[in-house]
């Protein structure tokens, strides 16, 4: 099949074909990186800028990895310490970038909507990792590609979100993800927490957690923004792990091989208990791993490369 | 013709024939960039450090890319975070890194004469983007690049300056290297801002902005800083716009074919009208682009390759 | 001979035969680096990071062009903006950059031992740039590197290391390296800055620097942290100068050919009288120069190298 991508904003948009085919490339990269000579040279004189207007090291580095596995030109520009702080607006900093003539901007920002914006007014491929509450739409990627990997499918597939719903762009990107490839979503949490309109997304809602583990395939907890706590949101950390933490006891609820899944940084003890955090159902190590692989399939095909993928 | 250059501190002490060579070989270089494949293998194996003890995100990107696409290996030092503030002295941290044996060290700093004192204690090419007030070389060959492609010359060009000319290390570059060239320059700026002996560069300066736009066939605004304003130069911003600004009835003095310049990032509504920073006649984001046309050429020729540049 | 390390958490294990290999091939490459062309390929498609919890421009940019040297991949993770400041543990960084596959970590960390606490949680080469008051194996390799390119040995040398012994990983790094090369180790430093058992390192303490300086071929002086002044350790500045500074006068006290040493960057009229840092004596920026040297030598054989050294 030949996949054709020339942008990602997000996985709101794309079809069960097209998720299909990115997760098929991200498991031909992930093989690659378990050789000893990893690195391919299929974006050699790509030039591509890390766009972070929000930091995010573990993310940047994610995706600084995957452009060198495949030989492209990297360029990180923080806009912390750049002209937005003095104050150009953020169309003028990527016209700027633009007039350097990178092949794809990697970008976050702290704005909902910013890469989809940026696009009306730059020619490089955008490639969003996250903005703001929106979408983070590799990690949707990652984890679809952990659970496909674990489960064999993703189908019919049990999936619990449990957190902040609302204020989450993983749980987003996840929402769009997991409902266009068939898998039956549940999200739990505060009342405060989850968005209205969550039914029109075709997810089920909870206000305890405990319904939304039964049964299910994968548990994925959300980081708790700390800073969120003892404001309207929520009392306390601890109030919000007797009543959503994922303990061994509530994990007894899902399927016995049900597989637990982090965004990371993990909170122990708020959003999960330590030994679920360390047990052995926890796959956030293999999360970390796919998410190389998918940001390199990701790159590899706004880069044009999918045009090439049959011939591989 | 055979170019050398060991070193670019600044313009000042170019030659008309030198200053058109780089010319030339930036607009080769702008070629290059604009192939598919914009990189190039000229400085393989040459380590270039950026050496920047004074942020400026857009400047080192850009020189960073330039060096990218010229295949050098790059360095980013940034002395903020360094010894520099631990009391160690800028000629012992220089030191420090020509022990290191770098090619070449790209270096702004907030003290005029910072690289020209450096020189005499390194052996690397110094190459500076930016000394305080003094010059910023790069900016002012890429301003006057952009210049010739529009014009067709450089030699009698009506070129206004406007804006803290006292202040500006863009507009002392390109006073240097458009009289060298054969330019008229004019100069306009509130008395506060106009520094003393300009008659003695060659340069007319007017206390007044429409004089110095009549019949201008470069119109070149200067970013006004902020955290000058409110001080002893000028009340505020919105009488400065109001003398000083680019407004689109002011630019109807100059040429109708006068292009319109900025080194950015533009303050909208201090120095320049926003229907003129957005309009049609403005050349900002070409300035950009040559800016990364005229490093790569500054670079090559520093690395010694200005001896290979009759066979190219 | 074939040279085997698989790490480099400090000097304290490592035998004579073991550090006399890694000099001999840090030798090497310093030739490699006086070259034109500076670059080897030898750690081509191999990922380094950079994992730095303490600022060191100095030393991680020293080992960045070292890695660059040797045409490994490189990947700066400043932890500062990273994720441990969300509060996650060092070993969850640590495992999620692990996760990533990359095939060298140069760490810098405040604690002593974090390197060796994070060996037991990662399968990537550990090369330990520093961690708090433990060790800086590598700087402990430069400066003996530059120890016997001066006096052809380090066998029987007199080495005086003056300063801040208690506080000292550069200082620890040189007397576990100094003594198992045979070398006669005196350190001497005001008493609230001797660590108690000094001697059972193998080394001679004095409360005055007379002592150690006297007949010494290397005299080593350790940068005084200002911080550490005025509170319980010294009185301030000018007391320490007075007592413990090195002076013309003191230096004529150690042999006519001693070399004076110094980790940088040097406190002038601190620890060290302006004329000997300036002098003709001092050897900084060749340690500068070694290091480089040394670190290409420690990653080619963490990497693997060390099996085809004797094909060279």
């Amino acid at each position: 099949m030949s996949l054709s991508l020339d942008r990602l904003h997000g996985l709101e948009s794309l079809e069960q074909e097209t998720l299909s085919g990115i997760l098929d490339l991200a498991e031909h990269f992930k093989r690659v990186n378990e050789r000893r000579v990893k690195k391919v040279p299929a974006l050699r004189n790509v030039l591509i800028v890390n766009f972070f207007v929000e930091n995010s090291t573990r993310t940047r580095s994610s995706f600084e990895i995957a452009e060198k596995r495949l030989s492209a030109d990297t360029l990180n520009f923080n806009a912390k310490s750049s002209s937005l702080s003095k104050g150009e607006t953020l169309i003028d900093t990527a016209r700027n970038l633009q007039a350097m003539s990178p092949d794809i901007l990697v970008m976050r920002h702290p704005a909902a909507g910013a890469p989809a914006l940026l696009a009306k007014h730059v020619d490089a491929a955008i490639v969003n990792a996250g903005d703001g509450w929106h979408e983070h739409p590799t990690q949707g990627l990652l984890d679809m590609l952990t659970m496909r990997e674990h489960k064999g499918r993703i189908d019919g597939l049990k999936v619990a979100i449990i957190g902040d719903i609302a204020h989450s762009r993983v749980a987003r990107s996840n929402i769009f993800g997991l409902t266009t490839m068939g898998a039956d979503v549940h999200v739990a949490g505060p009342p405060t927490m989850l968005p209205p309109g969550l039914n029109t997304l075709g997810v089920t809602a909870h206000p305890r957690v405990e319904p939304a583990l039964e049964g299910a395939d994968v548990v994925m907890m959300l980081r708790i923004q700390k800073e969120r706590m003892g404001n309207d949101l929520f009392p306390n950390d601890r109030e919000y792990f007797r009543y959503f933490g994922l303990t061994p006891e509530r994990l007894t609820l899902a399927d016995d091989d049900a597989i637990v899944m982090h965004p990371g940084p993990m909170n122990r003890g708020v959003e999960i208990a330590p030994e679920v955090a360390d047990g052995d159902r926890n796959v956030i190590l293999e999360q970390v791993t796919n998410g190389v692989a998918v940001r390199m399939a990701i790159l590899y095909l706004v880069a044009g490369g999918g045009q090439m993928t049959q011939e591989r």
